[in-house]
């Protein structure tokens, strides 16, 4: 039983083949700048040197076509056909209230997606050219949709609904739905296999620190509340995006500055966070790099972006009534010692007690940070969203009619 | 030596007078409805009963007059002439970066306030009204301005710093301000009084609830942080305002619903907040009638509302790394007594243990509403922000060159 899972952006298609009996990868690439004449497919099998070519692809159609082409090429192939694929999982960013978990891709479920193109005008036309793409390219191929917003469909009203005029929620669905669902789900999973306990018995806040960031509070194994909003703005600082802001600075600036409704976005999304305060970079190991070198915009930017995770997790323990399990996940919160360290020093009162030594390791397993007498465990985590995708894909294949 | 304290709107003027050398108040009121035919002067003189009058009052400075007169008034006054008031202290809402403590009003401070118009649209401009007011009227007196962000002026830039452009804040001054300083800065300092503990040995959080509502965290006696921002739009959800709130709804509902930058502001500020979700009313007594007899959303509107104090508060004891006090001040945080209780109980896991015989207890005094064993100690104070202008408008008088 082999899954292809896909990601699909506007210009881009990410890929892993997976064997389910395993879990492992059989395969993994991506196709980079779909639409321009000098599109870039990088393949890499588990087992063979990586294939990189440049050449024209103009859309996801062919971009699907090359990856299969390449997954059973006689030379950097991984299987010999692609009937040896049972099923396409795709990400999709944004399900809505619609979808509280994955789905097999039926015509409804398209016709719902489709529906949502106006929470997520960014991603969720790009995922649905992914599945057509696939449908082109394998008409028998079940598919299934993975939501970034599914697991967070059980928070509660009082965490999910903006205190806005309820004619917004009912006319146009504006709300807190959370991304990540699919990282903050897999890690939490994962924690409490760590930790020997059952799920539903953890009070856990998961900081999932990327070039996007968001953090969940998790209690009884469910997402009780989470930073990012109905879009991915909302929340923490993070490489671009602004995160929290007093709402009444947007039509201030739109006024100044004389922007428009997109142009601010963009401002918000893409020109914002790390970014703006260092003037240097949205990556934080940059920023990092700069601020041990005394630059001050950098070190600015370091204590912004910690600040607010730690204000996050103390709103989240309180959020709870309490707090037992901490986990850091995404590039940033698995890899930078600096970044856990500056969060848990300021949260000694919640009985947060870091070891320096275990912070310190370079692992890419699940691990305690924490002194084995800290009140609070503190864990990395790395995360694995494509592995979640295949296996809710795996999952919903052998239950749906065709495989029993 | 007696002050007079005025807080100007753009069509109402409220008044105290103060006799600083036991700080009684010896008269207050109220005019309502400037600019309007039938503008209602309410004064209310300490000993004798309140008068009330309906007549045309079109401006600011026959305000002023109408209150001098009064005040002066052979059968409704408490003063023989107007040379009794030493001088005359002015709330004003916005001090932007400028203003850091009180000032005594002059010339350049004069033309600094009319800077931050842009900032507090809806205030300073009436506030400049009041004082000119006054000026025509008394042109002798001297004047003090008392700002509602001045005491946050003290917050650290990782605190008051949006993650945007850094354009925005030189060319725009867009940042965190902060409000109902005067009344975070008067609980805080008759709270360490009350405790008998120097104020900077304390990391409170005080949370002043009224119609509008913001928590601040208070660190070594300065404010540390607050979560009403560049406006008071920001942090908690208030009686119609919306609180925090995903920065890209802003845009998004300005497109979907062809709103102006004045319409969506009047929407957040105005039609928003506990209004909009219990669709009864902004005021917390209504929300708490109605819950108790079984309505839905006024349930709802109280357990957001409850619910996001109760994460401000974790989030400050997070940026302070501790938290020792917490106080509840103004009208709905002094007196709704399930509020109260509320909040407390969603945060046993700080070691708050309310008494719930005290926080059942009508009174109009500061007093403690934990257990005497409770880890955190919470407070009730009643505010009084007139009284501190009334402080610090003597203050500044005392230490200017002519009362040397």
């Amino acid at each position: 039983m082999k899954v292809l899972v896909i990601n699909a952006g506007s210009s881009s298609l990410k890929y892993q083949l997976y064997n389910m009996m395993d879990e492992s990868v059989l395969a993994s690439g991506r196709v980079e700048r779909i639409g321009m004449d000098s599109s870039i497919v990088t393949h890499e099998p588990a087992d063979k040197p990586e294939v990189k070519n440049v050449s024209e692809i103009l859309e996801h159609t062919t971009a699907v076509r090359r990856v299969l082409d390449l997954l059973t090429d006689a030379k950097h192939g991984v299987i010999s056909s692609i009937n040896e694929i049972h099923a396409v999982g795709h990400r999709v960013v944004h399900g809505g209230e619609t979808f509280k978990q994955s789905a097999l891709v039926t015509n409804d479920v398209k016709v719902e997606i489709r529906k949502l193109f106006d929470l997520a005008p960014l991603h969720n036309p790009a995922h649905m050219m992914g599945i057509l793409a696939v449908e082109e390219n394998m008409p028998d191929i079940p598919q299934v949709v993975v939501f970034d917003t599914a697991f967070h469909q059980t928070m509660p009203q009082q965490s999910y609904l903006y205190a806005i005029p309820m004619v917004l929620y009912r006319r146009h669905k504006v709300r807190r739905y959370g991304f990540h669902g699919t990282s903050h789900a897999y890690v939490s999973d994962q924690a409490a296999k760590f930790l020997n306990k059952p799920l539903e018995s953890l009070s856990m806040v998961s900081c999932h620190i990327g070039n996007g960031a968001s953090c969940t509070a998790i209690k009884d194994g469910k997402s009780f509340d989470t930073s990012m909003g109905m879009t991915p703005l909302e929340g923490l600082m993070m490489g671009t995006r602004s995160g929290d802001l007093d709402p009444a600075v947007v039509p201030y600036v739109m006024n100044k500055e004389d922007l428009s409704v997109s142009e601010v976005n963009s401002m918000l999304n893409k020109h914002s966070g790390l970014q703006a305060i260092s003037g240097l970079s949205s990556d934080m190991r940059e920023i990092t790099d700069a601020m041990n070198e005394g630059d001050k915009n950098a070190k600015l930017a370091f204590d912004m972006y910690t600040y607010r995770i730690r204000k996050y997790v103390g709103a989240y323990a309180a959020a709870m009534n309490g707090l037992d399990t901490i986990i850091f996940t995404a590039g940033v919160g698995e890899n930078s010692v600096v970044l856990r360290k500056a969060v848990c020093e300021g949260l000694t009162f919640l009985g947060v007690e870091l070891d320096e030594e275990r912070n310190s390791e370079r692992s890419k397993v699940t691990r305690r940070i924490s002194t084995d007498s800290s009140r609070i465990t503190v864990l990395v985590v790395p995360t694995n969203e494509e592995l979640l995708i295949a296996r809710d894909t795996y999952a919903i294949i052998r239950e749906s009619s065709d495989y029993n």
